[in-house]
């Protein structure tokens, strides 16, 4: 047999999750990790997840066990439109609303739509791994676009959109993987350029619901862009596990594309979960759930932030994200992360380097590092290392 | 917005499912239908699967609700091995296991993990529509193999082979559409032609343990052919709302792709679901309830073909399945099925017609009843209304 010629060029292009990789090492009950984008399992609502499976059960029968639409439970749908209307003045109804298996599902079913071999993707350098890998799968052309404090630096993406753009994807709230948000000025921005475009604006926001501190903004073209996709999730307000998300659009041929590549990927996303979660919605009050766990995550990041001002050389930079879940290092001029990474585990530390974050670049100085999962004095101590060898590396230079 | 230049040739290409597009027609209570693949809801364990759910949580807390591996639960891997290792003296182990979204998805990861554009498929004629679906997402070339009563066409199939073929697409048991078991013979034989050669057999059986009379067959290539990936799922034995399915192989190599392909789709499959399948697994009989959902198939599969033999003009053939859920009628000559459709609609009787399952036909005479979704008599009505039709028809011709 030879493998070589069976397999399809784009799955030979396509790296496997680096995070994936390490998780084995990560799992090492000796390492403190900050690689992985686990949220904090203390905040998942089992008792309360755990009673809506028996009432669901007791309620519908058979129903949460039947093959079900594509679209998802309306149900859910209808919450999630409500719930977006409320936060941002949109006027979205169910129809809007297409449950996803993850968010990482509307990544892939985006590129099923939209790319062909060769056609252009606008990222944001650097950029979530796991969205590359989808599209990856199409073979795009990828046109990275700096990603400044401010968000997507407009003048780049102006220049990145003279090439056979489809599709631009941007995150853009507690970025993963640098914590950062775009600005209210750029969105504005981002959204003048886009508007005479013929292209579809992927905004992907499974963090906003976590904002630490200050008002959520606008998107960038939910409600106001006809040929926009937003993509949120509850993976990370109320559990993952569950892989339920979504995809909202005001498009309806959009949509209509959509569901019929999700149909041919798993026909619809497991029944039994959407109604879990929509009777876990309708029996508890998710805001005060949310807020709970921004008290947490807000401790956690101001532990990192305070113990990198504590244990890290001045010469290394780090992002104070206002939400989320991760930050972000960038080391001094000439020091690889990924060398770095070898050396971080032996000391029973790990994180992810930023070279998957990147669709044009190896060998960087940056990484991203997760607050989340592991407890204030965890965080303290894993700083506390990493720090330490930050100081070999810096000052051996 | 210009639509038409932002999508991709592929969802051009792929026609969405004609079975959802009828689920709103089929699914008015006034219609009998026979047009959907549902399995009966009155098979579900509800109770016991609400019992595990509960457990489960109680048991493993927060580890239920978490992110988890790509692959899939170890412990269900590990029963899915043993099940099949038992059944049909394999030496699997849970690394040869990937848990898929449904056994859709497993179409889905393989049409990526293989096919690039014009490369071959081989597929049954008529095959299972949503294969058609997810491998068209590849742009592939189809190379349609006449199925007979024995199973695939050997001659064809190596006429087809002739062409620059990747995979070939088998269902061997009970098939979807037709309701057809390829014969110990004809699986020796398919197994004999494809051995040297370099493709990918993908055995796609849903339907085996439905079994309503003699002896499982050996698979074409489960534990015999290095490069064969054998689907299965828990969808028809247990529930298919959990979105449940299974891909098995030997083959290291092509496991690690299809892992790679199925972490860009969704990370994982829902977990709370594969710990509740795996925990009902182990504290109920599976066989036992198996015996149950054959018992009443195989009342409903005898109810539909005795109305056909009662109903059923002399001209109309059908086949008349040993297990799973489908059956398959041919109609006189030049009757289309699909201008039948409309009528029978008003006669209050759904059913799918031919043309979707078919590659590179149009218009064709044949048609695919479900018989596991209504009772005996609902289903005789049903036949009834059909035949009527059907003399009708045959009368004015």
């Amino acid at each position: 047999m030879n493998m070589e010629t069976l397999l399809s060029d784009s799955i030979k292009e396509t790296p496997p999750s680096f995070v994936r990789g390490i998780l084995k090492a990560a799992s090492d009950p000796n390492v403190i990790s900050f690689a992985g984008g686990l949220p904090n399992p203390a905040t998942f609502p089992k008792e309360e997840l755990s009673e809506s499976a028996k009432r669901v059960v007791k309620t519908y029968g058979s129903l949460v066990f039947q093959y079900s639409v594509t679209a998802g439970l309306p149900q859910l749908r209808q919450y999630i439109a409500d719930r977006y209307n409320r936060i941002f003045q949109l006027s979205l109804t169910p129809d809007n609303v297409i449950i996803t298996t993850g968010s990482q599902q509307a990544l892939d079913l985006i590129g099923k739509v939209f790319l062909d071999r060769g056609d252009g993707v606008v990222v944001e350098r650097p950029t979530y791994l796991a969205a590359l890998q989808a599209f990856s799968m199409r073979q795009p052309e990828f046109y990275p676009v700096e990603l400044t404090e401010e968000g997507m630096d407009p003048g780049q993406l102006e220049e990145a959109l003279q090439n056979p753009v489809k599709v631009v994807y941007t995150i853009p709230d507690f970025q993963n993987p640098t914590g950062l948000t775009a600005s209210g000025g750029n969105r504005e921005r981002i959204r003048g350029i886009l508007k005479s475009r013929n292209v579809v604006l992927v905004e992907d926001d499974p963090y906003g619901e976590l904002r630490f501190e200050g008002e959520r903004l606008p998107y960038i073209g939910a409600g106001k862009l006809s040929c926009s996709i937003l993509l949120g999730t509850f993976s990370k307000t109320v559990a993952p596990g569950m892989r339920t998300g979504f995809l909202i659009s005001e498009n309806r041929e959009l949509l209509h594309y959509l569901s019929v590549a999700k149909e041919a990927c798993d026909l619809h996303t497991n029944i039994f979960s959407q109604y879990i979660l929509w009777d876990y919605l309708e029996n508890n009050d998710l805001d005060a759930h949310i807020a709970k766990i921004k008290t947490l995550y807000q401790k956690q990041a101001q532990a990192m932030t305070d113990a990198m001002a504590r244990y890290f050389p001045a010469m290394v930079r780090y992002t104070k994200p206002k939400g989320g879940m991760f930050l972000w290092v960038t080391l001094p001029e000439g020091v690889s992360a990924m060398s770095l990474f070898p050396k971080a585990l032996e000391k029973g530390v790990a994180f992810v380097p930023g070279d998957p974050f990147y669709a044009d670049r190896k060998n960087v100085g940056t990484m991203r590092l997760n607050f989340t999962n592991a407890d204030c004095a965890t965080i303290e101590e894993g700083i506390r290392r990493l720090g330490e060898l930050l100081k070999n590396c810096t000052s051996a230079r």
